[in-house]
């Protein structure tokens, strides 16, 4: 005798495979479709078969777009000399709401984890290198490359990685690379900083 | 400049209206369906249309069912002289995950909650006072209700209006009410157990 009908454990098991959702959490949140009275359900379904339809990848910097070439790389007033290099479209976003880059962007696709069995191979950096070489093209050679992965082990590794394949370029004196600067985050407490945090707040110290 | 195509907008504000999921954790979750290369955006989206077209309530215990009357409700193997009174249908997957309960149930649908909002008319009383009766025309009078919602303010305070519900019938010895037994949960560390938990078992102490 089934307690739950087979449409409801549908919706559970591919709730389920969200990222950090277990099975209570997936069948709260089917429950919470069933009980909302207002279509939620299909309102959601509705949107999600929009976004699967409507989105591609940007060409350029591999952001999610509705169009071959996104606005952001689009745009005339952005600098095509510096090309920001991040993880996932949300760190394109965490940037924008900042308002603190004028750049472009782009998107590798996640970040070198053997841990979960992410290679490079995986990662975008054929067509990274691709890219920064038409922006060299266009720029006359001087362009900025900022790697802007997590301050993390696989974002470390990853900016490692990047430095390698940049590295004949960067001693043809034609491309810079940059990395986001480590240490205390504004309004944070010293007292319970981490270890890492304090010594590269330490190592990247300023005269002022 | 949009960074964000509207559709994943979209995408991020239904998910953000589930339960305990603010607007990074929805950012997440469409993220996660943007990158997924197995439709499961798609395999989602039909799951939950499928589940709304095809669920409805149990007209005698208001589970969701696929159908008029739920398999629990039908089967001639389920004693219907014990019914079972829940908040929710999870707390049903529950009880017969664990296979102690023998009985029918009735799903209430929430709990008296005067902080969320959530007064008795928002609750299934007079259906359940009419599935008692009927339980009661077809059993001879005999019926327990056991009260099951949660161990909790809102929870107590429901119990306690099924009590007041019932309670010229219970007078007339027409029908018994019982409430599910708190004290310490087994595997609990009685140095780490609060005290209400601990004032319950007190109060609830057998000879043994």
């Amino acid at each position: 005798m089934s307690v739950l009908p087979k449409s409801v454990e549908k919706v559970i098991e591919q709730f389920g495979k969200l990222p950090g959702v277990g099975p209570k959490t997936a069948a709260r949140m089917a429950y919470h479709y069933l009980r909302s009275p207002n279509k939620d359900a299909s309102n959601l379904a509705k949107a999600l078969l929009e976004m699967e339809e409507g989105t591609q990848f940007c060409v350029h910097c591999f952001n999610v777009a509705d169009k071959e070439v996104c606005d952001l790389c689009e745009s005339p007033l952005r600098d095509h000399h510096q090309l920001c290099i991040v993880e996932e479209p949300l760190d394109v976003v965490a940037f924008e709401r900042s308002g603190v880059f004028k750049g472009v962007y782009f998107v590798l696709g996640g970040s070198i984890s053997p841990a979960e069995g992410i290679d490079a191979e995986e990662l975008r950096f054929p067509q990274l290198k691709k890219r920064a070489k038409e922006l060299m093209a266009k720029n006359g050679d001087e362009i900025e490359i900022i790697v802007a992965t997590n301050p993390s082990l696989e974002g470390e590794a990853t900016a490692n990685y990047i430095q390698d394949l940049f590295s004949k370029l960067v001693r043809d004196g034609n491309i810079k690379i940059t990395r986001l600067a480590m240490g205390l985050p504004t309004g944070a407490d010293l007292e319970y900083a981490d270890r890492l945090t304090l010594k590269r707040a330490l190592e990247g110290r300023r005269e002022i």
